[in-house]
Order: structure tokens, then sequence, then C-alpha cells
């Protein structure tokens, strides 16, 4: 597995996930982009890796599922994290970063050491304000129409991917610059 | 919903699918970005769009599962389509387009009224060479190891996903142009 600056520095936080297939879902997707660190605050009572449907789903990414501990608070799962990205479906919030725009600065960040956590709500109701404003920033994957909303499998896959695009470029910078 | 150049001459070509989950999905991901045309091409005996698990996947988004008739060949998918890409998950193919740069592609094709395909292949066994090297293109998603590989439904929403960005980008460069 390729594994960039980005990669170790990543954590991927599911808040109050319900469906198991999303969790698992979300495992496989971040492993497809080299990243391996997910962490479920309050998951709902099905939504546990230890599922067969999470596991079911993910897909040669059970290392991923298997590393995870059901948090209790938001707080624990950020311990350590020095800049967190809260995403958001929600138009109209201001100063909101696209997902390429936090991939971007996510990669600068991670290329100073920094630790990074990228949070997402429940399927049904997203974050709770007070989890999306206590984020240094807030992110909003682009959409044709508020329906259907992004499944929060896809968005965790979208989100890895411009970081792993992003961290890509980065590097490809850097090489051009040593020539 | 949103609708730019890009969206109504854009189908998306699912060949041989076998998880009706998976069409359900890639349904719900088109949307979310504002594609509607999807298209099945000798889809498994369960990957039909009236499956119970194709629908309770596409969320929000069954008039994009039910304009889906099952088409028996990939030509007749691409009757009327002047540009087709086919993607491919195979490291090393010789002149494969990244997901970024297909889609930028196929945004200035269809700003000039073009109409483009793109075609993924069953999950387990992707594209016939044939049907990958018949295309005009071929497209691979950046990956960050060959394992695991991007789940179908998920392929369908990053490359939607880079269309609707780059088409967005597209709109923004011109309207700058034009002030």
């Amino acid at each position: 597995m390729l594994e960039l600056p980005i990669h170790p520095l990543t954590c991927f936080v599911l808040v109050r996930p319900h469906y198991p297939e999303n969790v698992g879902a979300a495992a496989r997707a971040m492993k497809t982009m080299g990243f391996t660190r997910l962490l479920l605050v309050k998951p709902g009572k099905m939504a546990e890796p230890s599922h067969v449907m999470a596991q079911k789903m993910a897909v040669k990414s059970l290392d991923v599922l298997q590393a995870t501990p059901p948090l209790s608070d938001l707080g624990s799962a950020l311990a350590g994290v020095s800049f967190t990205y809260a995403t958001t479906a929600r138009r109209g919030v201001s100063g909101v970063l696209t997902a390429r725009r936090a991939a971007q600065d996510a990669v600068q960040r991670a290329a100073r050491g920094e630790r990074v956590a990228f949070v997402f709500g429940n399927e049904k109701t997203g974050l709770a304000e007070e989890d999306l404003y206590a984020a240094q920033a807030q992110v909003r994957i682009p959409m044709a129409a508020d329906q259907p909303s992004i499944n929060l499998g896809q968005a965790v896959q979208l989100m890895a991917y411009e970081l792993f695009v992003s961290a890509l470029e980065a590097r490809e910078r850097q090489e051009g610059t040593r020539d």
C-alpha cells in the first residue's frame, strides 16, 4: 500500500452511525485510498464492527473495522487531533469548505505533522449543531440538489479519495521542485 | 436540481452488474450529482431495477432506476454516444486517464454537444478486454493499493462527482470570462 504523509495522520470519525452496512462500506472506502484509522462514536445498536452486514461490506478491510473501539463521545475520538473537519450536507453554512479545498488544507497540515480528523454525522440527522461548529472547519461535498443526499459510505469514499488525490498531487509538486 | 450541459448528455452504463444493491446505489450516487441516465447491460439475474435491494438503496432515485431497461449488448447502450470512457481498476494500462482528467475531457465534449458514456464492468471481473479497448478512452480511479478494490456503487459515485465538480468549474471559468 502506498503510504503518504497524510495517511497515518488522518482519522475518520462516524458519529452515531445507524446502518452496519455503512460502517463496513466506510472501512472499505477508506482503505481503497490508504486510510486505516476509523473511529465510531455512539454507534447505533446495529452499527457495530462485529455486525454481519458491516463485515460483509468491509471487503478486505476487516483490519480497519476490527481496530475500531466504540467511543462514548466525540471528544475522546479527537484526542491528539489538532485540526477537525466536520462534514455537513446543509447549504448556506458560512465559510464552509468544499471537499477538495478541505483535502488540500489537510494535506498541508499533515506535511507539518499535524493530526487531522474528518467527522461524519448520522445518516438521517447529520451532525448535531454543536459538533459541527466545535470543529475548526466545516466541509460540504458539492451536490446537484439537496435530495437525494449522499449516502454515508459514499461521503467517506469521496472525502478519502479527495485526500488521496491531493496528497498525490502534493508529492508530484514536491518531486517536480526537487528535480 | 442544478442542470449543467454535461447532465443530459452523459450516461452511465453498468455491464453485467451482479448485486442489486450496487445498481440501486449507482442510481442514488448519480442523482446526487445531477445525472439520471443509467443503463444496464446483461445484468445478473438479481441485479434488476425491480429487485427489493436495488429499490432500497436507490433512496429518492427510483426515477433513475425505473427508466432503466436491461439491454443485451453494450452496443445498444452506446447508440448515439460519440465518446465512451471505459473504467478499469488495472494498473499499467497504457494511456489510461485519471477520473479527474476524464471528467474534464467529458465536460469539454459536452460543451460541444457531444454525448458521452462512462462504462463500468462486473464487480468481480471488471470489463472484458474487448469492451475496455473498444472504448475511445480508458479511465482509472487512483487507489492506494490494488486491494481492496473500489465497490461498484462507490466507483459510480466518484466518477459522477468528478464530472459534476468539473462542470461547476467550467461554468465558473465561463462566468469569469464573461465579466
